[in-house]
């Protein structure tokens, strides 16, 4: 089945590609505990990962994929069962419900026979991450201490926990090297995280839509988004878990506001512009949406509350503002925090994207640039925001495949 | 006492002027019912209002300033009480807290002897908008079919409103022509709708970071912002008066949200960067602020709810959402809609502001030149977002003043 996407305004797709086919997701228990940055150990966890392609003998092909905040381990292929209202409408791309692991990959443009990360070469793994709501152990998994889950008991967790129970997992599956790491926004961010925590087991870095720390204004959104979370009486101070409430009204009003940082003001414009829900007549209402966009957001919400476990949004949300290469491994210094990294980068970043801006890709790649370090910058000029990293796929395919060449070449 | 206010890292003021004094609301109750766009009247309406400088005899020196979102009536001078806890840090602009009517007005910096605003020459009028709650009747006031607060069955009003309020106003004060009628934000919609509806009554527009219709991502945030009100269940439908419950979490999140589309991203960058609380250690906390600009926020969220009604929240940012001159009065059509205009018109916009971008006032600029209509256009380049309005009075003030003065030779 070819991943044939209608995208609003956007060139027809000329990949030439196949797909991965059903995919199944997987789950496995590491056999130890792992030890926290906040100083808390976690025991057990379990990761739910899928793969696509043939690992090869000498296990040396293998890229893992890491997701962004709202994702799972589905990345590409389709699951057994069809999506019960797929969202794959070209907008709000963070939100293409893989509705508990059906329907599409949130990568499947990606992932595949002839596409960017191609399966007819390498053995690609996408891990739900840690502290995850889709098979991966996270708050609302169960505490051993006391029975129930874990609710806001659960550990505050940073994107190097997040990478060391990705290497604690690949340890299990025997895999030492990895040919590549690879993801965007916060998928971003896990893969240079390896390359600076396991720097002698990356060959490559493909790092697209990040940043090395996200800005202010990317952490005041952030802080907004779990304020409202919190700020729902039906947190019920983060255990809501069997009470029938969820924090569902502040978790709707997060990914709205989540929604329209991944989207660029001219996207908006284009597609909505001002219209009415009612042709050229106010309704003149406070409760109920008017304008389009308004109903938009309100549905986007609302999908998403269904799929989606506050808990776990607080906790990513809260590893990605501290992610900080600099301050976590450099004393301050980004120079200090990559000296050691020994794989080739690549980092892409999008024109209109304002809340992992090309700036702080340039960042990076000044920074490896004068260490000496081999790296590529690449900066597609496209209109739809953040949410690029989801939807270019047919611009950054040849970028990624011609990276990812030169490796096995060389 | 001079308006000397400590910016960040903004150059010291140079302005040679003096203040207004100690100033009062007022309060004066209109005759006739108000006649609203949705088609209800309504009646009794009051509205408060402060004036400074002197009336002169021909009643020719008028300017009616008009204040935005989260504004009231107390535009300049100092209110008979000390401000409680001043927020005048220079920062979050539009949170400047005249708390209840104490401390300095809004625009203090604008208007005063010698100011933008000149009250040597003019005769300065504020008014809390319809729908407020600092004194003009909005949904907080007597509902006098009820006897209880109108709550969520106060009638939905627009900026047409809201000038046919100010209108009604100035004809109990005997007041026929304004020579300019001035403001930011939604403060400048009303100036546009002043002219577009009374041509015949104003002699000159000043509209400041202001648009002719909000960009779909504005309308999107202040959808976000209403929902966030709205989904408290202390909202209560809209009927909180006088249960002991209001909706602060959601009151608190939605000026979250306004805040940081009022400043820019750099802005907010160079104040707070990605400081911690607690120096350069992780305190590892879900619930806690762990940022400074996540201090910040809850900070000014804290306080916002303490000083503003969230009804008046919602039926103000659902007016200026509305505010559309081409649909409303010109068939969809800017050209249309502004080719009554007889007011000169000053629009002044400010380059780092995303919320009220440039863009849109050029816009307007571009449909009255064509027009063979007066109009001037100057963009300052400051880094303050949307908040430039309220913070930027030194290169505001020869700008207005040279356009007023300008009017008085004329």
């Amino acid at each position: 089945m070819a991943a044939t996407i209608a995208l609003m305004s956007q060139p027809a797709r000329t990949l030439a590609a196949g797909t991965v086919g059903t995919v199944e997701t997987r789950y496995l228990d590491l056999p130890e505990p792992l030890h926290l940055d906040c100083g808390r150990e976690l025991h057990p966890v379990r990761v739910a990962y899928e793969t696509y392609g043939t690992l090869s003998p000498a296990r040396d092909n293998v890229i893992l994929v890491g997701h962004a905040l709202s994702g799972d381990a589905h990345a590409a292929g389709l699951a057994e069962a069809p999506p019960a209202a797929s969202t794959r409408d070209g907008f709000g791309a963070e939100d293409r419900d893989s509705a508990g692991g059906k329907g599409l990959g949130w990568w499947d443009g990606m992932i595949g026979p002839g596409k960017a990360f191609d399966t007819d070469h390498f053995f690609v793994i996408c891990t739900n991450l840690l502290g995850g709501c889709r098979g991966t152990t996270g708050p609302s998994s169960i505490d051993p201490a006391t029975g129930r889950p874990y609710g806001s008991d659960f550990p505050v967790i940073t994107v190097s926990d997040m990478v060391r129970t990705q290497r604690a997992f690949l340890d299990v599956l025997g895999i030492e090297r990895l040919a590549a790491v690879a993801g965007g926004s916060l998928g971003g961010m896990q893969a240079l995280e390896w390359a600076v925590l396991f720097p002698d087991q990356v060959d490559a870095v493909v790092a697209i839509a990040s940043t090395h720390a996200l800005h202010p204004q990317g952490v005041a959104w952030n802080a907004i988004a779990r304020d409202s979370i919190m700020g729902d009486p039906a947190w019920q101070g983060g255990h809501y878990y069997g009470t029938g409430r969820a924090p569902d009204g502040g978790m709707g009003v997060a990914r709205m506001v989540g929604h329209i940082t991944y989207l660029s003001a001219p996207a908006l414009d284009d597609k909505f512009g001002r219209r009415l829900q009612s042709g050229d007549d106010l309704r003149y209402t406070i409760t109920e949406p008017e304008f389009e966009v308004e109903s938009y957001l309100r549905h986007q919400a609302g999908s998403f509350v269904k799929r989606f476990d506050a808990n776990t949004y607080l906790y990513t949300s809260r590893a990605l503002t501290y992610f900080d290469l600099a301050r976590r491994h450099g004393g301050g210094s980004l120079a200090r925090a990559l000296d050691g990294v020994a794989a080739r980068t690549l980092l892409i970043a999008f024109s209109s994207d304002w809340l992992y801006p090309p700036s702080a890709s340039q960042e990076i790649e000044q920074a490896l640039r004068a260490l000496g370090k081999p790296v590529d910058f690449q900066v597609i000029e496209a209109p739809y925001g953040h949410d690029c990293f989801l939807l270019e796929e047919a611009r950054q395919t040849p970028i990624i495949r011609r990276f990812l060449a030169q490796g096995r070449a060389g």
